[in-house]
């Protein structure tokens, strides 16, 4: 194993997705209890490996064996839970309409909607998830639930850890004899791999980790294909956090410890990481300001992912500090490959009239933004579109102003909380992972949570189809 | 009312996106007895002034008054049936997970699952469905159903009916007491007014039903806009008929009639018009082939739906006659402003080598291919692509050729019949009306079926949202 990337050739990235196309039908044909027995083996293979997995990623992302162990363990869950779901039915929907006699439109024949598995998938992994997002992530293991074939780009963030966790999956699909068309995987630090495997005739879909700039061009190679794909791209987002003074009167010193352990969690290289916090301008909510600072002049955020993600973190923080009406709270030093936490404040007439305050700044950095009433609160949020985030602290009586702002939220993110912070994705049924443009390129579909599923499954429905195929829920 | 059209202004789409987002907020909070009561008035307006609109229709289509009072039955039907979904809960899921005590992976908050509507949706009406897929046709109903204002392109086929029937709309808004932004209608023949209402800044979603190149066009400005939308484009579809021999040798006559009145049924302007017949060499199958061009030359198609769609379809049939390995079956003559039937046959071989071949001619025109076996059945299949509908008669045993079939059906449509004929689209919570690229712009969605109602819902996680929000279903 070597620790640099081998860009992976035009030849080896034709082969797998050739192979991936082979073993497609056979497994789109698989039956459920299959499936869910490769992603519970997977779910296994991890967790077995585990001491070697978490230090070869540890050395790979100096992420830490605590939220390593966990994230390992949040992906062995999520693989353990798309199989529940598949045996609970959530792969194979059927919707049947039965025949009703006479003339249309009344009149009509039998109809029996099922979901077909879309094809390969290319699945590009995230440098910030070595595990959850990588090659058996929930990306993969939402494809392999459906169905489908995948072939994955692996991050170069962490080679060895990808072949490693690759390798393992490779002999589980094997030990179960299967193909190993069933997963693929391709390397490459620079553009060309990916754009070869979105281009790829086999591929019938992507799903993609990371940045807005990266991610746009990929989709923008899907659509260009003679036969465009859907890409489903999870890119940048800021996670505005609204504390409104009635939540933090009640609760103001530990919602600041809370929220600055957001910042900095995973230093700050996560996509739910809070950007943006917008307060009034009265005396409670000032001094959650100031004890959000103390907070964050007191954390140690750990090393970032690697140099270009730090070196774009401090380009990113150098702007904010510069900027017309902004004011600099937290301004911390970098020691050694750890960054240090900052924190800037504004008010509402500088952040909407500067676009450089609303970008993500990748790490553990945030703007302050004081409004002077619930107006001024809307108009902040409306002026930063898409996320995957709004979090309400102090939003619960049902009044007007709340409907307001429920409303506004709504209309720019997928999640909306009201207790707690925006770190940290629970994968359940319910969960929505995806919000409008450019927080994903597809805000009707979620990477996170059962519901991930359905981007690779294609609605068909059958007219007057024979009993055996309807009681094997359109499964040929 | 003038029976040329003049395109909307700059000015006129830009007020008439403007009242659609100016309303849409209310619209989207509207309760759902109240989009109900919309849908139902819209229903009876149709219904109160069906012999003038009928008139009116066949004067601007041709398409007779029997077919023209079906549809109008039909849209009625639809908007009637949104109504009884909305009532059923359709536009309003929830999904919700309790929150589960403990740390992660296992342990969550509460998240509960709802839907939003998306925002303004531009609506591009077809020229081949002046009801059913026009002002109050399966787009706009699915999306006033979902809690969106729509934004009508009228199509330049039937200008006065469009008017006509969006007054009728628009006094039934007025009188429910409704903003006029809920609906809203512009104009243009020219390729200028739908680029400029898809680049509206206050539109969120397109629908299209339509052309692939017209349709590829405005996907492509969708795209293009900073902040890039959803579109729903319903375009070209060949819909294959493979007619084994065990079907024909029980029914041969009566399915070469039946078949031969749906290729000419609207003489040929459906989107799911049957283009493709897959037969067997053998006597039972030829004697099918000549009872359906039988059939045909004995067909009167009325006229077609304008000039310039009689000229692509006279353009199309002379270039199939021409083709290499082509033999003519059917090759009648025009009759006024009515084209005659086309039919022609070729092989597998042929028709595997020429994309010509495999081209939507829109209109009462048919390509026969025999094939030798069912394996050069699924490469014919394979050499489709994407289309509406693939129909299967003789495949109703479940032998592993008839599996075959079935897999290669679906990998390339998105409705697959094992009786009866394509043309003819129930409007069903079952139905599928979209199939894979360029039949549809996104394989996973519908625009006949109450299914097509999710193209425009957009889900969002509530975490540990109040229970007057839970209980509104969301709706702020």
């Amino acid at each position: 194993m070597t620790s640099t990337l081998t860009d992976s050739s035009p030849e080896q990235i034709r082969a797998a997705c050739a192979a991936a196309a082979e073993a497609a039908p056979a497994w789109a044909a698989a039956p459920i209890a299959r499936r869910a027995a490769l992603l519970h083996s997977l779910a296994g293979v991890l967790q077995s490996a585990r001491d070697a997995l978490v230090a070869l990623a540890d050395e790979e992302t100096h992420l830490g064996p605590v939220r390593l162990n966990g994230e390992l363990d949040r992906t062995a869950f999520q693989l353990r839970g798309f199989a529940d779901r598949l045996e609970a039915g959530a792969a194979q929907p059927v919707q049947d309409d039965p025949a009703v006699p006479g003339a249309p439109p009344a009149g009509r024949p039998r109809l029996t909607r099922v979901a077909v598995p879309i094809g390969p998938v290319a699945m590009f992994a995230a440098s910030n998830f070595p595990f959850a997002f990588s090659v058996l992530g929930g990306d993969t293991a939402s494809a392999l639930a459906a169905g489908c074939t995948v072939v994955v780009k692996a991050h170069p963030g962490h080679p060895r850890l990808s072949r490693a966790v690759f390798e393992l999956a490779a002999a589980a699909i094997a030990a179960q004899g299967l193909p190993a068309g069933v997963l693929q995987m391709v390397e490459g630090a620079g553009i060309p791999v990916g754009v070869a495997l979105v281009r790829d005739p086999a591929i019938a879909a992507a799903a993609f980790t990371g940045s807005v700039r990266g991610g746009v061009a990929l989709w923008r190679e899907a659509n260009a294909r003679p036969r465009p794909i859907p890409f489903y791209g999870e890119l940048g987002s800021i996670n505005p956090v609204v504390a409104l003074p009635a939540a933090l009167a009640a609760n103001g010193a530990a919602l600041a410890g809370q929220l600055a352990g957001s910042i900095v969690l995973g230093c700050g290289q996560f996509c739910t990481s809070p950007g943006v916090v917008i307060v009034r301008g009265d005396e409670v909510s000032q001094t959650f300001v100031k004890q959000l600072a103390e907070n964050l002049a007191a954390a140690s955020p750990h090393a970032m992912l690697n140099a270009g993600i730090r070196a774009g973190f401090n380009a990113g923080v150098a702007r904010l500090h510069g900027r017309a009406g902004v004011k600099s709270l937290v301004a911390l030093p970098a020691r050694e490959a750890a960054p240090g936490a900052h924190l800037v404040a504004t008010d509402a007439a500088s952040f909407l009239a500067d676009e450089v305050l609303r970008e993500e700044v990748f790490g553990p950095s945030c703007v302050v933004v004081t409004v002077r009433d619930a107006a001024e609160t809307l108009q902040v949020l409306h002026a930063i579109e898409g996320t995957l985030t709004v979090t309400l602290w102090g939003a619960d009586e049902d009044t007007a102003d709340n409907r307001e702002l429920v409303r506004a939220a709504q209309a720019i993110s997928g999640r909306v909380l009201f207790a707690g912070v925006p770190t940290g994705v629970a994968v359940t049924a319910a969960q929505q992972h995806g919000g409008p443009w450019p927080s994903t390129t597809n805000a009707l579909t979620t990477s996170v949570g059962y519901a991930s599923m359905e981007r690779f499954l294609r609605p068909v429905a059958l007219q007057d189809a024979p009993a055996w195929l309807i009681e094997s829920r359109g499964q040929a």
